[in-house]
């Protein structure tokens, strides 16, 4: 430590050292703790310098204007709403480094971002976009887990530099991210709370909730009121563990309804040069999350089914059932070959593609998506998609072979919840077929290769 | 939605802000229609002005030394065999970015990269190679989840900030990749599929189609042929279960072997100066994969032995076995101990094991092995790696102690599959424990720091 | 192989191709192998110039002054205490791109970097700090598996650039991480063996050791005591996955506790502008890997669990019962359906708590955790946490609700390991619940807004 305080002791009385702060709010204070912290002298502006007790010691407050003058980096920890002052400083905040840390309260407020809006108000000077990702609570606390990206945007190359200097030195990542053109984006960044997957959130919320009551009143409401028996225990684990692997396949099935879709839609417009509607755009960007919403209930799933045979009730079952043969005076019973093949089969496809699953979660990592090209995106996303999709549906079809299409075990007419559950992924499954017959599949790729039915028409 | 509208109007009215596009084909067409819906002006510069219909609404065509003078970046969207028309252009792309987005067929098809090829062509001219790796496809269906990345490279830093400005507002993520020296591989990574796994991948489904033969052989067809019974059913989830750790492990095995040839040969040639043959060199680069393929069939393998119990056919065994019990009147049977121990520990060592093979794939995601530096890297992989191996050998040893080296076990005098199995990883760690001796091993550190034996013999 | 020959051949008479190497040890060796390997001409500098036999074929090698002519790039493979000679060169090295490429032998050995040191000494020379965290060994062995990035600092842009080049065509991925003021922390950076992992490992050790004595006596030595019979059998997996949950569970509880204590320190001392005491700043810092310990714990108790059905053992003891049951020829039991709630109650919660467990895991993977801003990473980390955590805690309360408050399972006056892991937990979710009633809340929301008690006291 006593080496790391000699350093700072020394950079301390360097000249460019000094870092201004405008604005003593709560941001700029945690700032300028911070700055002062690893070494830099802090300079406060203040409209009044009365506010001082706040701020952290050892900083010095003074007006806008002397607190420019003493630094050639100033940091505008100020609401935008503020910014009209800045125009009586130009003349000192000439050629200076104007660092903008704001966000707005919600996204695309204004017209131009802060910074852009910052840079026609002061032209001479230097506009650069950045801390605005990071809050004054982190840096307050020392920065502990949270992401230390810091995003940069500026059009001087020069003070984007500097500003990312001050950044490395406070312990924080700076990333270049271009012109002062993207500033906006990086407004809106901060104030995202998971945008992407709200709509898969819902859409698996609704899905679990629909097929949670189902499955209340075929097995547990329907039962109970023809056999006149208590079947709420099945609540907890059996229904539950009926819903998700009916969830998951159908969100699964939803992940790739959406290219299908799309390519019939070129098949039809007989182009690829015109927007998909609106709501395809949507689902389309929401694909990676739905899938791995259903991955996540995949895993549940596969938990679930493992834990069978420590259950309470399985074990009661088990037990009484032994005792009622032994009692009943079996006799040796030859093993029905063909069921074992069945729940042998059954059980191996549902592992292999949960095994895919986890694969296909795996590469949609961002620094394993990041590590492999278009080409191979593509194959993993689309063809081991496709037949992880397969395996999953074909899990499902062998399981219930027997009793989902057996008209006795309708409950109120009520299909077996894994019925409902095939519709979309079979019909998904047969689109996909009939999309890569040869002829169709020349068809579709002549067209996204650029090729156009009737060019006329678009003009 | 307007408040977009409104800054892209904007902008559009800003002199920099129109891209030219040599070739009016594919690509040229998508990254034109894209960069049209950011914002930007578009003129496409063209041999003949009449394959207009198929370009996108708004955009302007003319011949090429019109449509360069428009813009100060030129897109070539055009093939390499077409790049000599440019020498005749040269006074008009004086000082011009040349934004070379070309790919080849091949790898390697060319002595020189395609980039490096224009910049010998148009001396004058700034070349910049960027998104080849981007498809047209994925620029046409919105970028929907493949990656971002740019890859930029060029000599002059100025024209490269251009390129990744634009790369930006395209929602792209450029990444400075230097000089134009590398604009060759980067031109060869877009040609990649997952070349790095096609060899572990062969290997691996080479050793899992032999011993499934292997298994089939001892397993079903011999038992079947012995005993007179159809057996077959065992091969969806007990052959299978057996194949899997088998290649596991040996895959597992695979993965340190090479290590310890290229320390024999180290202590065997006294130096590190000479390249190691080229067939160790290409498997050393594999191991990483060949991990990765091992950790997979692990994790089938654990989840193939949990579900066990819920087998039709173990439950039927099982039931079977206690009416049998119950029939033949046996009387309270005391625990053997030592089975249980033998059974618990052979276990634990395969849970361990299984447990820091999932560590171990954990590091080895990019993000993950990128944040931890060479000496940690090193302990993670070499350290843990083989003490891994140990506990997966380990575990396959206890398991199979009593019957692997039985010779009643052996069906046509062919060993059980689990004792071939046993016999790299042994060889391994035999190996590695001569090598880990003191005084070998401080013989290959000296070498590995760069002593040599007989120096004189390499002159 | 003959293209890349080929492009090699040409590069190599080029006039900017040559690298200087000052030093002739093991690093400057290796990276003059890999550099001539790559098509650069390497020309070493060295005191005496009879060390030559151990030099790569082809370089040169002549003295200091010498060689730094022959090239505008000097690498520095040479110890800093060794650096003080360069001052009577500085007259060559004047405009000259110096490369720092040394290490210490501890982190903060010196006062300055080495790099800042060698800015220092021959303060006309270009000081770029790069390729410290790349071994001499990994560089020989080809750069197999390790991380590429190359960390480059340094105070001018062109000299960077150079370097960054020269580290591209190495296949190495350098990464710009600012001025000269990072070097000292790029330098400790290639000393660390997992610094943050350190203290939570020994915790964990720590309390894994503790509860397994513990386990032991409570459930192993006093029963065989008591009953006078060997359960050293138990020690394999029963006890392991007693302990592991425990040990979960706490570390688990660990993870959120610091966060709760400083909330309080805030609260009494009225202000957030006051550091912790150095201890709570310690533990905050390596919350991430405790909760990345807990995960591996409750991933092996997971698995430990599920494999319960096919132990020995349990087999041994279930046959003895049924076989019992039957003898004593007991009727058909109704199912304790309260049991049956209970158990898969306490499973359901268990399961549950381990998937929000792995996705806490999965969002604190570097490259998650980089793609999530501030406010959706305190989401997760903090609301998702606090939950897991209390589902966790629920799971085990309500699996020892009988028995750990049952007096008579009480061996030697000691509670069951079960009852001592619920203290941490349950005070962790008692005083999150105080800290988020609404008075409380709103009090805690103004301090860490800025807002202070007394302002005054601080001065």
């Amino acid at each position: 430590m006593d080496v790391e305080m000699a350093d700072i002791e020394k950079t301390i009385h360097t000249k460019e050292n000094t870092i201004c702060i405008f604005g003593t709010g709560d941001f700029g204070r945690s700032l300028g703790y911070k700055l002062l912290q690893v070494g830099y002298n802090v300079v406060f502006g203040s409209r009044s310098q009365d506010s001082t007790p706040l701020l952290p010691k050892g900083v010095e407050i003074m007006d806008y204007g002397e607190a420019a003058q003493r630094s050639s980096i100033i940091v505008l920890a100020i609401h935008r709403e503020h910014y009209y002052f800045l125009t009586n400083l130009s003349h000192i905040l000439n050629g200076k480094v104007l660092v903008d840390v704001s966000n707005n309260q919600k996204v695309n407020q204004y017209p131009e971002s802060n910074a852009q809006f910052l840079a026609q108000l002061v032209p001479n000077a230097k506009v650069v976009k950045a801390f605005n990702t990071v809050s004054a609570w982190s840096l307050q606390s020392g920065l502990l887990d949270a992401s230390r990206q810091v995003f940069v945007c500026g059009d001087d190359s020069n003070s984007k530099r500097l500003v990312m200097d001050v950044a490395c030195r406070l312990g924080l990542t700076p990333l270049d991210q271009g012109s002062l053109l993207v500033a906006g984006e990086l407004e809106n960044y901060a104030l995202h709370l998971f945008p992407m997957w709200r709509l898969p959130f819902f859409i698996s919320i609704g899905l679990t909730a629909f097929f949670f009551f189902y499955c209340l009143i075929t097995d547990v409401i329907y039962t109970s009121i023809k056999e006149g028996k208590d079947y709420s225990f099945l609540i907890a684990v059996s229904i539950t563990n009926r819903v998700f692997p009916i969830v998951s396949l159908t969100l699964l099935a939803l992940v790739y309804l959406p290219g299908i879709i799309a390519a019939f839609v070129q098949l039809y417009r007989g182009t690829k040069y015109r927007r998909f509607p609106h709501w395809l755009d949507r689902w389309m960007l929401c694909r990676k999350q739905l899938g791995l919403i259903a991955l996540g209930y995949a895993f549940l799933h596969a938990i679930y089914t493992l834990i069978i045979p420590i259950r309470v009730y399985v074990r009661w079952w088990h037990n009484n059932y032994l005792i009622s043969q032994v009692r009943e005076n079996k006799t040796y019973e030859e093993l029905n070959t063909t069921l074992a093949w069945y729940s042998d089969i059954y059980m191996s496809l549902g592992i292999l593609g949960f095994g895919l699953l986890i694969l296909l979660g795996i590469t949609s990592l961002p620094s394993v998506s990041n590590a492999v090209n278009w080409r191979e995106f593509h194959f993993v996303q689309s063809k081991l998609g496709h037949v992880t999709l397969l395996f999953c549906t074909a899990h499902t079809l062998i399981y219930g072979w027997n009793y989902f299409f057996d008209i006795h075990y309708y409950a109120w007419c009520l299909p077996p919840a894994g019925t409902l559950s095939l519709i979309i992924p079979c019909t998904v499954l047969v689109l996909k077929f009939f999309l890569i017959t040869p002829c169709i599949d020349r068809k579709l790729t002549k067209i996204r290769q650029g090729w156009e039915r009737s060019p006329k028409h678009r003009k």
